[in-house]
């Protein structure tokens, strides 16, 4: 069956969300559609090009996904489709979708070159339109023509050297935790036979959790999460309150020999 | 495929919404369930008309829509199911499908005549049961007994002359932009070889873009939005907080021979 | 069609639900996923417990439900899997589950017992993985070693006399509605024959409505709710908020012959 899944910063007080739910369900009815998420904060790139990038491959391959944030984009920039890890994506060349892989695209295409679609709502009208008619089969090369490249901004890089691993907290997530974008690869190798310090705000430790639950309630855990990333939180409390972190904010990792 | 909608003012936190799907999937688990919207401020029936009045119509003909908004009614007010646009509607008649479209109802019942239901819950136990059979195909007249008129209240509205059009905010929606009900049409014949200035709070301005990206970050834009309102905001701000102006304000257009 | 319900606490603006829903469309596309709530105040058991209790039912028998609430739960908590009242639960032994039903168990396993799995995400490694399962027709006692008993606290008591019923606010829903402990059949029982005064702050009423809008509005209502349970608020208005009341409140109900 064929998926498609929605990624807006819409919100679920208005009409947006469900107009595009309509649209898709007009067009063709066997399509399964899956919220990722209504609540990215309005334009902002980052928070969801982080929750796409955590998410999108846990669909099935061949899985489009719609992305309406920051839709109408900077001036100049056109509705694109591009298939990617063998996902599909639609959405505006805001920048937004260069940031969900490293890896290179396998076709892309400008959404509105064959018809010019003049609207402000282009989540329903050109993105929505899109996915339903790639969720169906219809290639790329028959909606759009192809593109050289696409919209690659350069995201917060990882300092790692063979003393200190200088990262940055990449995203609070709803429970206040603080998920970094240091991974457990670079750890890995440059841990080896040393001891280390994590450092955070005035905090300091020298421990690494596996389980969240490792800590006692109120205290700091750190753990490698699900998406290979250090994250630090306090179990059962507000990490990003109680501590006063926040997005951007830098977590150090210190190698003593 | 069968399509029932949900629009409500129940919140995400409660078993309301939940109650209402399960009742359905119950009843006819081949019907596909779509939400409108959970977050409609509690009983505030006119942001409820506004967000189904500006979608009901992008689903397909007899998608089925249960409006649990002010569920209770007034006193005296009863549910009532009615066939309107070829869409069908099951509700409270508290006045809120009353709002949804100026085109005359095709068909209109009292639901609770046949069966007389005492509930609290009446979106669980008489408009969700009524919505699964009206959606499975049970006429309206097998539901209850025809009644002549349903609760009409007067909208907002705008006031045209050729020197001037004033209406009102309808909608503040997520993202903070300013929906009026001044419609594309009547701007379009009053315009014609005429110069104009639109004028909220204290801003006036020349200019109807035809994209929102057509303003710059933090300007206001200007558009006649996919509703054929006119809608101000502020790209990529919240033009609500950041203009002062809410729900019910005035906004006018005079025109200059 | 099989069904998996989802609860957890996990906010709508992480990638946290869409990967547990992505995960059960991995594994088997043909199932329906149903949203119960994910605004679930974090490591809420209280909140989590009442609003399945109150819904659960309501689903179809067989429905397999997904509890990722306080999922990691206190240390030496182990995931387990039920079957309670013909429906299936699956989710952490953090004592949450042992909140929903007064029935004895029909089934208990430990989820863990066969394959250890090591994650920090087990909503969606432990507990999807064997809910698609379930739901699918595999027998819980194929998915782990049975279990004797899982966690039973004790929940808050209605004290119940000839003389005065007392019981506590056990929910405050979205509409500031102040839902009780105090059941119907209680009441129906020690009411017979007798005039009564419900107490709650400083208010004394006596009477209990059978509607919401049998009060005026800015007026105290009281009523059995549809889960049987005597619930106060205001009609159109906020009780909670207006009253000063919240959960774990007292409210009581005291006869006179």
């Amino acid at each position: 069956m064929a998926i498609v899944t929605l990624l807006t910063d819409s919100g679920e007080s208005d009409h947006y969300v469900a107009a595009i739910k309509a649209r898709i369900i007009s067009i063709n009815p066997g399509i399964r559609i899956e919220d990722i998420s209504h609540k990215i904060k309005p334009n902002d790139i980052g928070h969801a090009a982080f929750v796409l990038r955590a998410v999108f491959r846990d669909f099935p391959k061949g899985t489009v996904h719609v992305v309406g944030v920051d839709s109408a984009g900077g001036r100049g920039d056109v509705p694109i489709a591009l298939q990617l890890e063998d996902h599909f994506f639609v959405g505006n060349d805001n920048g937004l979708l260069g940031l969900i892989s490293e890896k290179p695209h396998q076709n892309l295409i400008a959404l509105n070159s064959i018809n010019i679609i003049n609207t402000t709502f282009p989540e329903r009208d050109i993105f929505a339109v899109a996915a339903v008619k790639i969720a169906s089969g219809v290639s790329l090369s028959d909606l759009g023509k192809p593109l050289p490249a696409f919209k690659k901004m350069i995201d917060r890089q990882v300092k790692a050297t063979k003393k200190q691993i200088t990262g940055t907290i990449v995203r609070v997530d709803s429970f206040g935790n603080l998920i970094t974008n240091i991974p457990k690869e670079a750890f890995d190798i440059l841990s080896k036979g040393k001891t280390f310090t994590v450092q955070f705000g005035g905090e300091k430790f020298r421990r690494i959790h596996t389980q969240y639950n490792q800590a006692d309630e109120g205290e700091c855990f750190i753990v490698f999460n699900s998406l290979g990333l250090l994250e630090v939180g306090i179990y059962k409390g507000n990490a990003s309150e109680l501590l006063g972190l926040d997005y951007d904010n830098v977590v150090n990792i210190i190698f003593e020999e």
